[in-house]
């Protein structure tokens, strides 16, 4: 199974194609889409949504996993970060996509194997787990963190049935 | 000049589409797209986005206006409201349309003249303006405000284009 993870902001949404082989987990290809923060919201967000239908048609994923956000106190940023994530959600949609979504504790869960490791050991995990030397960018490891997380949680439940539970 | 309003929400978004005949202003259509609340995120913000396109196709308007939202002080709502103000833009410039973007305050002043009005002034004012008895839902009434607001911008800014200032 392919799985597209998506890590949304409002200047860069990264992103971090893997594919699961049985128990194993293959990397397939990671990056980000910056936005030009001085344009107009609505340019912006079309670039996310552009963004991401080029990157679904590319590598036609299956599934796409996205990440529930870290709660600004700040309202107003809160508000921005929901046009980009609604927008990366309605490109999934539209190309006819499942969206999962996971908390960062899932995330941490899934990756380090302990819900309050921090983002270091996150993404050095992620390098580890896809025999990466480097990501180059630290949205696109936070992407593939949240595709791992999918395809663990779908391990799980793949067990979980298995054995009758 | 044919123009959508939206009074984006997560719950129910509000549109109208006016039309502008010299500086007079005239209905075409009110309504909103309802949701399913208990629906997941990402089905809610397809039926956003399936409606504001269905719209637009139906009614073919020639430019967007949407208002700024209001702030809520709580983090979580307003990030919920962004998803679908970011999804009801999505689908505007998705559209090739261009979208504007218009505060309750330059809403109120256009409608009204005051921008300190309440909300039942500026829902009387827009049935006066438009002539409309009745308006069914709130957030279509809102739209039309959003919608009006614009007209009155434009027939402002080409009066002071006129005049060379």
């Amino acid at each position: 199974m392919r799985i597209l993870g998506i890590d949304p902001g409002s200047r860069t949404t990264g992103y971090g194609i893997i594919e699961t082989q049985g128990n194993r987990l293959r990397h397939i290809d990671n990056g980000i889409i910056a936005t030009n923060t001085t344009a107009p919201l609505a340019t912006r967000l079309k670039t996310i949504h552009d963004g991401v239908t080029r990157i679904i048609a590319e590598f036609a994923p299956e599934v796409v996993a996205i990440e529930q956000v870290f709660l600004a106190k700040n309202p107003q940023a809160a508000l921005v970060l929901g046009h980009a994530r609604g927008t990366a959600m309605v490109a999934a949609v539209n190309a006819g996509l499942p969206v999962h979504e996971y908390s960062a504790l899932q995330v941490k869960s899934a990756v380090v194997g302990y819900g309050r490791a921090d983002k270091a050991q996150v993404q050095q995990m992620v390098k580890a787990l896809l025999n990466l030397p480097e990501i180059a960018q630290e949205d696109a490891a936070d992407a593939l963190g949240v595709a791992i997380c999918h395809a663990h949680s779908r391990t799980l439940n793949q067990a979980l049935t298995r054995t009758g539970r």
